[in-house]
């Protein structure tokens, strides 16, 4: 890798960005925290990508204005437990309010401030707990709070997700890259079915790093499924201070350092939303190669990893690859099946359509593992897309079946 | 109802209609029956639809050219355990070898047989078995075979899928139509997702009836989901032999009283098929009304219907209708969020895209049923679209986790 990993690394880990979290009430069934504040002192520039669901959030919408207008992004505001989405007029006031609160505490203008929410759909936002929220978590703030928030965001996660890079870019010229996320379930993005925070101190125009989120965002949390559900509140959200004084820019030496290491961030944190999917016990990467167009590709990588009956055989551990052939050949996308090759990690299953000669026992035990690769090739072009999904256990359905309301 | 219930009506119950079944050893973990054929001696118009899936099984591509040519089908060969697909160029000429066995032994011509299945994908029929087995049901056709039929082509169902009415269509003028149907798990149609075949004894064109059966199929079987994943095998036949010497042609007396009847039992085996869907507690109805194009109206249907947040909601009984709302907006069709109402049977739960005040206990009650409808209006036309699915139970998991290889 060209770029350092640091240890148990979070967002605070990029110079001058803080948090702050506390427990203000909205998750009813527990006394963690579920509310924080992301804030730099420091002029930055933001990029967002946002849900492209019809029944946009509350936050989602405002957002969405408020970086329209290119906004210098100082702080946002993320509670958990309640999404704010199918709120109406109210909830739209209420993210604004929110907004207000925040600017207050922090003594900053409200178009320096985001708010954002994750959990329930349809219920009003108690004001008087986010009010107090707010204040707890400006209090709080702290450089070492990143931790702290990648926990207040969760909802039905189990893990924090979590993680900062440096990138040497020059000599004496190091960047940090940090990020957390949030998402279990509701996970299909397009744009996305989950909350991200990314920080970097990196000095980058807007249109540059506009251009590496959306890019960045494509092949990794465009790229994962829990469910093939989309939620109404998905934001991906970086934010650069420029505290380095290293100089981005397309072109320049830095450039493939930085998109690099910024790469590997976004696929990170999103691969650990799929690894702790809903019930998930198995991390899959769907893999088809050899297309004529990538999107073909991903259609097809996204219907295989989607396909209930796919997911629940490989919880089952069960290698039933007649599953894979059905969601392919249902994606609408055109190819030749007696062309398609199908490999389990390295075995080859399927040649030209057909069943083959393998080790059973070594197949077996390849999909018995907690994580592994379906690799199909259309044998008819250049293209390649990979999708990763979790397996469809009885948990899911527990974890579903009784979640709210 | 114009037309009338036969009571435990079966496919045999058209005139003339012969069925026969055996176990030859398909079916490996019993000894249910495992192989049928349906039969008429007198000449047939035949119309059938067939799954669009590219990974077309082997009998798929066989039923489809025989029928291209507009042949007059006599016999029907169904076989369960073994989908023949992903079978190559071997199950396609094992599927020609089955014909030619069942032509043999019925005294007909290849070219008025049709041979289906159902199971396994990716396995080879065991020609030795299929032969001992068509041998078998062809000594055991009777006109009273229908149930036996019925069963026969079962595979992870539960219960048989079985019908049969009696239109009058002018004095004296008595038509039966009767079906029987399979289908459980891989079930969202478009076209299709299972085997269902129906017979009449009604005197028709062959351009009325693939008339019929494409309008007929569009709400039906097209309009139901199980788990969303489309089957490489599935097809619905219709027969009609004329034995009544009932004319039926469009415009004529009995035409609108004809379809009603066989639109009914199109109806009444696609739900049937929702009811037994795997691992299905409940039966859950999606209307979406007030559309302004029919096609959109059913994409969002099909969107709420498929979403496995959905389904374990409904499930663990539990009105998350927000889970409703987010599918809905993933849909990809365009609508105003707050225009959108949304009804559990008659009470109405969102009004404008916001939450109303109503009995909560009556919603309990009506959510704890073995069948609801959820209804959608998106007031912006007049277009509507039903589609009926089922929930999303720890069963499910179970059937499909262990299901095979």
């Amino acid at each position: 890798m060209d770029f350092e990993l640091l240890t148990d690394g979070t967002i605070t880990d990029v110079p001058d960005f803080w948090a702050g979290s506390a427990h203000c009430g909205l998750k009813t069934r527990s006394k963690r925290d579920d509310i924080c504040i992301i804030y730099t002192p420091l002029d930055t520039v933001a990029s967002a990508v946002f849900t492209t669901n019809l029944f946009a959030a509350a936050p989602v919408i405002v957002c969405r204005e408020q970086l329209q207008q290119g906004r210098n992004i100082k702080a946002v505001v993320v509670n958990a437990g309640i999404a704010n989405a199918c709120t109406g007029q109210q909830g739209y006031l209420n993210c604004l309010k929110t907004i207000k609160m925040a600017a207050v505490q922090l003594n900053l203008k409200p178009e320096e401030v985001l708010a954002t929410s994750t959990g329930v759909i349809g219920k009003q936002l108690p004001m008087d707990m986010i009010s107090r929220g707010i204040k707890e978590c400006s209090q709080k703030l702290s450089l070492k709070g990143g931790h702290d928030a990648a926990a207040a965001i969760l909802t039905t996660d189990k893990i924090k997700k979590e993680i900062a890079v440096k990138v040497n870019i020059g000599p004496g010229q190091d960047v940090v890259i940090g990020g957390i996320a949030k998402g279990s379930g509701m996970i299909e993005p397009n744009m996305a079915t989950m909350l991200a925070f990314l920080a970097t101190n990196a000095h980058i125009e807007k249109k540059a790093l506009d251009k590496l989120l959306m890019q960045g965002v494509e092949d990794s949390f465009n790229s994962i499924t829990v469910d093939g559900c989309q939620s109404t509140n998905d934001m991906v959200l970086v934010q650069a201070n420029s505290q380095s004084g290293v100089h981005i820019k397309e072109g320049n030496a830095g450039w493939k350092a930085f998109s690099k290491a910024f790469f590997y961030v976004l696929q990170f944190l999103s691969k650990k939303i799929v690894e702790d999917g809903e019930g998930a016990t198995k991390l899959v990467q769907v893999t088809v190669e050899g297309a004529a167009q990538k999107q073909a590709a991903k259609a097809i990588a996204k219907k295989v990893a989607n396909s209930n009956l796919f997911k629940t055989a490989v919880y089952g551990q069960d290698l039933n690859w007649g599953r894979i052939c059905a969601a392919m050949g249902a994606s609408g996308q055109d190819f030749d099946p007696d062309k398609v090759d199908l490999y389990l990690n390295e075995i080859c299953i399927v040649k030209n359509g057909l069943e083959q000669e393998y080790d059973a026992g070594a197949a077996q035990d390849l999909i018995k593992g907690r994580q592994m690769e379906f690799r199909i090739s259309l044998n008819q072009g250049k293209q390649k897309s990979v999708v990763w999904t979790s397996d469809l256990s009885h948990d899911y359905v527990s974890i579903n079946a009784t979640y709210t309301t």
